[in-house]
Formats: structure tokens, C-alpha cells, sequence
């Protein structure tokens, strides 16, 4: 199971406990919908991890412990990937799990039809359990059940989160550009790099990537994510197969998140 | 239409003729089912490309114009890859291809003693070529004899190339920022970012990139690659396995020289 967030100010740490604001509540109970005794995860912002719980009779949290091993992600990235023929899957939900990523919603598009059997999904939630041990994480990435495309697209656009559309066809800038060049403000809305300015009471905004099939997405395919104000941008100028550009992807993320390349 | 993609000998080249073997028409018309008349384009791994037509009367091609498309990484990028147990490196040199190397040697390291069959070494071959002509590259990556780690570093050091020695334990810089705070100037000696003012006579130093067996290098290893001025890099703070990260370090690679996101 994978914790919830919550990104904290400095000043609201009184240990043992954790005071919330209003709206952090708000978010937690409402939002999240995370009852009393449920734990989340505190992140200071400064690269201090607690992991926490909801009080029963109040509306704060107690703190349980600092979390030491941090070697997540500082914001969560999601992948919606095209389903490949073939066990393509396995690898792509391997490797994508050792790579950081939060979460994986294998996606039904036009040129990929097929539905995967249950045993399928849970072979695959077995894979990445195994590969999240493996390469010494902290949280288990969720695999979601399949959605159809325009599905994925009403459950993450640009009002919830950063989106990016891998697309080989078409000029499209390349992702790490594009990723560079993002405001480092509106890209690390509490990351260690920010100044306490930043208003600490914005929910995290995840980053979304999305790959496609073999092929690529259909024409009426990206211009329903562009509607829903997905970035397209290209992995480079060769054509990579439908397995390696989520990974390709997903390392490019990862690694501008942790080296810290945008502009300030 | 995708045209198919043929890799060639320049030998076979007579223009306005190229000359196919026995093999190349039997894939070209059973295999790919194209018939006379059709067209596909035909690579000779040097970096130049035709469009061709299969000839109605023959069994040869006619070479009806050379392509100027250009997929390739503005400067060469080599993989020094100790080789994985079972079938991994199959997975290596494919994903490898699709993102642009120009040369894979696997390397024999401490951890893994094996020396693969020349059987093996004719299937990495092919696997290269097929990757090449899918991911639309102008070049056939060069897949080398295996070299003990240190015949390796003897062949490419500091003197002759720029080296970066991937290694998860230890709190090296990440590769991204190593290679984004390099001096373009040795980064791109001939690349479109370049002005004219740099001596154009000197030899593109290539970039090369390292990366281990499971469980990593031993530590003489390492030493022995930090003597060769290899820089130690990390490829973030999750522990890839050996066929993930030759594919995260070069993704990051191309990305950057592509992206161009080195301080100017």
C-alpha cells in the first residue's frame, strides 16, 4: 500500500506531534479520504521524511517517526502506458518501478485493444512489489486497473497535475528541454530547492507521463490529451520501441528531478 | 507508410544500381512480402541512406536518391557494459541500439567471468542490426569482441575520451548534472552548438559510459577506472539492475546532447 503525502511547513513539526492546518485536513479526510488512525507520509520540504497518523480525537496528527532512507522521488510521476503486445508489460513495470515511479496505469488505446486477464494484473503488481524491493524503495508503486484512454485523461489533466505526451511523430520539443526550462517553482512546489515563500498549503502536483503503443497514439488520440492540456514532447529522434520509451521517459524524469537541472 | 529498412554493404553499392545478395531479396520480397516496384531504404551503416526500388526484371534495386535524415547523436556515445548472467545482454544491446550508441563492448569483469560464445556474440550482432534499421538509425552500432575491464580502460581513458563510470554505492554526482555542468566546449567539439571558432580539425572525442555487472564493481574496479579518469557518476538514488542501467545512463545521454541543456 502506498502512503499518502503531505507536504508540511517547518513550524507546524511540535513533536510528538504534527499540527495541521485547516485545509491540510481538509485535504486528508475529504480529499484523500483518510479516517482517523490512517498513516500518511510528512515531507518537510527540506528532505525530512515522518511517517505520521491521523489522531482520533482531534484534528491533528501524531508524528511516529523520521524516516531516514529517502530514496524516493521528491514529487510522485505517473506513468500511463500504451499496453504492448506480448509480455512487453512485464519489463516496462520492472524497470519502471526501479526508476521511481509512483504509480502505473496500463491504458487501453485505439491500436492497443486487448484487455488484460486478472492473473495478468496480478502478475504484473507481483513484479513490481519484487522490483520496488529490489531496488531499495520506500513505497510500492500502484498499478491501477486499465483504463481506456479518454478515461486516463478525465483523471489526470493539467488542473491535477503536470502532464507530458511522448509522441516520436511530429517536432515536438524533447522532455528534457521542455523539463529544464519548466518554472522550478511550479515544478517542485516543496522541494528542498524552494524557499519557505512558497505557499506550503498547495496539494503536490504529480508529474504525468504517458507513452504509447506500438505505432504510436492515433491522431484523435493526442489531440484529446493536448485538450487536456498534456505537453507533447519527444524522447529523441530515434524511434523507440513501446517498451523502451516509458523507460526512457521515466529516466529522464527521475534523473531531472534528483540533479536538480531546472532553471532557478 | 513507414518504408522497410535494409542494411547493406557500400560494396554493394553501383550506382544508380545496388546490388542485393540472395539473402537481403529473400527478406526483402518473402520475408517484409515487398514486390517489384516497391520501395525501401537501403543503410550502409556508415551513415548514409538511399531510397531504393526493387527492380521489376532483376532481382537487384535501383538506388533512386540519398537521404539526408539524420537520427544520429551529434557525437559518438560508447557502452563499456560488464556483462549480465542469462539473456539480459539481448535486452542491452536492443534498448541500447534504439537510443542511439554508436558501439557496445561488453566487458568482462570481476563479477562476471563468463566469455560469451561466438554464437552469442553473431546474435548480439543481429539483434544490433534489426534495432538499427526499427529505431530508423543512419549507423549500425559497432558491437565489439569482450574485453577484461582492464584491456577496457586501456583502449578508452581520459587521453581519448570523455568517461563516466556509473556506480550505485558511494555518494557520487548524479550523471545528469556531471553532464550538464561540462564545458560544451569538450562536450560538443563539432556539434550544431558549436561556433566555428573551435579548432574543427580536432577528433570528436566520444563519450563513453560504464556501467556493472550485478552487484556492482569491486572496488579495485572502480580504482582503476577513477586512475583511467573515469568520472564516477550515480544514476539516482534507486539501486538499478544491470540491464536497466546502461538504458537510464543512456537515455540521459542522448537526452542532454540533444536537449543541449549544458551551461553555456
Amino acid at each position: 500500500m502506498q502512503l499518502q503525502r503531505l507536504a508540511i511547513a517547518s513550524d507546524q513539526l511540535l513533536p510528538p506531534r504534527l499540527k495541521l492546518t485547516q485545509e491540510q485536513h481538509h485535504y486528508l479526510c475529504r480529499v484523500l479520504r483518510l479516517a482517523a488512525g490512517d498513516r500518511f507520509i510528512a515531507m518537510d520540504g527540506q528532505g525530512h521524511w515522518w511517517l505520521a497518523e491521523l489522531e482520533t480525537e482531534t484534528t491533528q496528527a501524531q508524528l511516529l517517526e523520521e524516516l531516514t532512507a529517502q530514496n524516493e522521488l521528491p514529487i510522485p510521476v505517473l506513468l500511463l502506458v500504451a499496453m504492448p503486445k506480448g509480455n512487453g508489460m512485464d519489463e516496462i513495470v520492472r524497470q519502471a518501478t526501479e526508476l521511481g515511479v509512483a504509480g502505473i496505469v496500463p491504458v487501453v488505446s485505439d491500436r492497443t485493444l486487448l484487455q488484460p486477464s486478472p492473473q495478468k494484473l496480478d502478475r504484473w503488481r507481483r513484479i513490481v512489489q519484487e522490483a520496488a524491493e529490489q531496488s531499495e524503495r520506500q513505497i510500492i508503486p500502484e498499478l491501477f486497473s486499465p483504463l481506456a484512454w479518454t478515461e486516463a485523461l478525465s483523471r489526470w489533466h493539467q488542473t491535477n497535475a503536470d502532464c507530458y505526451l511522448c509522441e516520436a511523430r511530429g517536432s515536438y520539443p524533447p522532455l528534457l528541454q521542455v523539463l529544464s526550462r519548466t518554472d522550478s517553482h511550479s515544478l517542485y512546489p516543496h522541494s528542498p530547492y524552494q524557499s519557505n515563500s512558497v505557499d506550503s498549503s498547495a496539494p503536490i502536483r504529480p508529474i504525468v507521463i504517458a507513452t504509447g503503443p506500438e505505432g504510436g497514439w492515433t491522431e484523435p488520440e493526442v489531440k484529446a490529451a493536448i485538450a487536456a492540456g498534456y505537453s507533447p514532447v519527444s524522447l529523441g529522434k530515434r524511434v523507440l520501441r513501446a517498451i523502451t520509451a516509458p523507460l526512457a521517459a521515466l529516466a529522464l524524469v527521475a534523473a531531472a528531478l534528483e540533479a536538480d537541472i531546472t532553471d532557478s
